[in-house]
């Protein structure tokens, strides 16, 4: 038996908040969203107690659907040796995410991937409690070649090999230390989305500006995309607040067909934005080059990511040179294993890692990302890379982020900060929990 | 009231085969597979007692999650009037896929789109079944804007607008009577998948050659990529059996990084294939592009679809000159709406489409969508365009595929042909169907 025991349980619980009551998270493809997940707790034979936690992170409908998924999935999951997947997780990953039966509901794509990573967040989240580092740091200290080992690198051989990733990573070993250094003291700068929400009047849009201004936040998205007129309006009343001296960031949530998206964004280029993000379908690569190719002059770029499904479509993005700042999310692909794939891809394409967050969770898992990232692969913070931060729900957790002076703070605590308090989880159970059921009783909600 | 009534009921059944017991249907990546489907019953309340029959194909596990899934979509479609879906289908099928909380497991792939074309199946059958027609022949006798208004062409636009869609509609409609003729006599052209799977051994394979050829059959596929010399010994034999006057095909089932891809049919090409079928990943529009110009030299093509999650994949697809067949799949996109989208995109690059079928239900569906594309969309047979046919269960249909000199004759009843038989649904019912109940307990199956 190894030491660190066999999975011996895998629990699910349904977990929403009911946030499309305070209309946060509304954007031009996405009315009325509900904070979710689907929240993953892995138990082994070892004796420590340990558990590890997991999130799938959905908008509220279809978190049943995912949590199925995963259902079906931690079927192969149980009774493995941890220390036979920590040994070899890439294979492990490669099981799970190409099952002969289950691939053909994927593959590598859409609720079975999502639902693989909420099951692989819990193990990483497992693994970090049981060797007693943060994630962040337990990945800091691997070797370069057990770093692969936690990659399934199958179709991306024709522009990054295993072996160049291990170049890539040996190339900053020498200088982590002062890197880590520096992380401690300073951390990973944070850039702020509760401004500019599709859903706020401009009263509360202007209120929201100031806070941040008063805060000291230097960089802003809002939303575009539902009606030109009053982006432009929003933009300018953003502008007015914000001075052009700090970044504006444009976010249209998959609107536009490719010449939409080009045209309307001429129309809103006197705004300087520094990027416009999903401008079109995650799933065209061509319409983003297209896009990206229109915008050059304008010195607009083209970031994309939180609804990319796997490191195939990154890869082209990349190939086609598709993307100024590439968006890591840390739930849609399969979790950190296939995060990694991602990270060394941009560094061969030298284009910045800017990852997505907000919702519940995304920003406690994905700053163990972004931080591996700055100490190992990419090993730079500049070119604007910067982590997506939202003030939301960070109260539901057990190690909540710590963003201070406008940077993510690196988490002390075992684990992946995915662990969440007891009373939330109870609270929150959908749809029988305290809060569900006071809403649902109340005629706010119907299941 | 509209004349074809709301809809009141969506049952669901979860529906499997053991095909795994006899090894039909293994391949590179797929080892043993159980032909399966989420079975989708729509009931209304107009009183005539019809039933739409839909189904979401699988293959085996994860059939309870799309069975999940649909249940979730079904909330949208039930208490909706089918006049107000079929005056305008596209309308109805953009709401069900773009839910707004929903769309975030996907959107427009993987399993919410697999639950997606599974209730979209069941819609077609009763919309057939309503105005007594096959839904070939509805579709073919619909004008061209009641044609486009059964699809969603965002994201299409800078490559095929909507007027372009009916102008193409258009210029077939003076020649489809005469089509239609030939079509009630000919049929359309099939060819066998029988033969070629991986788990047979060179016996079963020379029997299976002997008896399609005895069948008469011209065109026949082959299962590659797992070993070179096995691959080229089983092609050596296939050969000596069918001569080089009659086609070969070759599916890869995805199992190759782009190089691999490559090399491995250059060693391969001595055996003149028409096409190399899924070479690596679905997701690679670029992949697929490097080996289609990789291989054009060695007359090779590439095909590939049953795995191509939407009609932004099948686009850049087209875009990138990556595909010299289309293969589109009923129950993978979203039904006949998306596939119509698909097929029109293919008549304007002028890639023949070649459907896949196969599994169960398969062939019985996308006969109709390849009849109405031979009707009103591409205008012909030519360009090596086959149905792909393989003769497996069609005797659990009601209305099953026929198949007569080698091409699939069109069907005369009203409906999609996805009606299954009462005994067939009930045997199979997993896993407390007759069939499943004996296996379990023989302890041949667990659940």
């Amino acid at each position: 038996m190894g030491k660190f025991g066999k999975i011996t349980e895998v629990n699910l619980r349904d977990i929403r908040f009911p946030t499309s009551l305070e209309h946060h998270g509304s954007d031009a493809m996405h009315g009325e969203v509900d904070y979710s997940g689907v929240y993953v707790c892995v138990k082994t034979d070892s004796g420590d107690g340990l558990v590890g936690c997991g999130i799938a992170f959905t908008l509220g409908r279809g978190n049943e659907i995912i949590l199925k998924a995963v259902e079906v999935i931690s079927k192969f999951a149980i009774g493995q040796e941890l220390d036979n997947i920590f040994s070899n997780f890439g294979k492990f990953w490669r099981q799970i995410t190409q099952e002969g039966q289950l691939r053909w509901l994927g593959p590598e794509k859409g609720v079975t991937h999502m639902a693989a990573a909420g099951l692989f967040n819990a193990i990483w989240d497992i693994w970090g409690k049981k060797v007693k580092k943060p994630v962040w740091k337990l990945l800091a200290d691997m070797t370069p070649q057990e770093i692969v080992n936690l990659v399934d690198f199958s179709y991306l051989s024709e522009v990054l090999t295993k072996d160049e990733a291990i170049e890539i990573l040996m190339s900053n070993k020498p200088t982590q230390e002062e890197r880590e250094r520096i992380l401690l003291k300073e951390g990973f700068p944070a850039y702020t989305t509760s401004t500019g929400w599709l859903g706020y009047s401009d009263e509360i849009l202007a209120q929201k500006c100031e806070a941040a201004l008063k805060a000291g936040w230097t960089k802003f998205k809002m939303k575009v995309g539902s009606d030109l007129k009053d982006d432009k309006r929003r933009a300018k009343l953003i502008r007015d607040h914000i001075g052009y001296e700090r970044d504006l960031m444009m976010d249209a949530n998959q609107k536009w067909d490719v010449n939409d998206a080009i045209s309307w964004m001429k129309e809103l280029a006197e705004f300087k934005p520094l990027w416009i993000e999903e401008p079109t379908s995650p799933d065209d690569v061509l319409g983003h080059a297209a896009v990206a190719k229109a915008l050059k002059p304008y010195n607009i770029g083209v970031a994309t990511g939180e609804h990319c499904q796997n490191r195939v479509i990154f890869k082209q993005l990349l190939q086609a040179n598709a993307l100024s700042f590439l968006q890591i999310d840390s739930c849609r692909v399969g979790s950190i294993n296939e995060n990694i794939a991602i990270l060394l891809l941009a560094k061969k394409f030298n284009v910045p890692v800017c990852p997505h967050a907000g919702g519940v969770g995304l920003c406690e898992m994905v700053q163990h990302i972004i931080m591996f990232d700055y100490l190992c692969v990419s090993g730079t913070k500049d070119g604007s890379r910067v982590c997506e931060y939202v003030d939301h729900l960070h109260e539901h957790f057990v190690d909540p982020v710590q963003v201070n002076n406008m940077a993510y703070m690196p988490p002390q605590n075992p684990g992946y900060s995915t662990e969440m308090k007891q009373s939330s989880l109870d609270d929150h159970d959908f749809p029988n929990g305290k809060v569900w059921d006071k809403l649902i009783r109340e005629g706010k909600f119907k299941t």
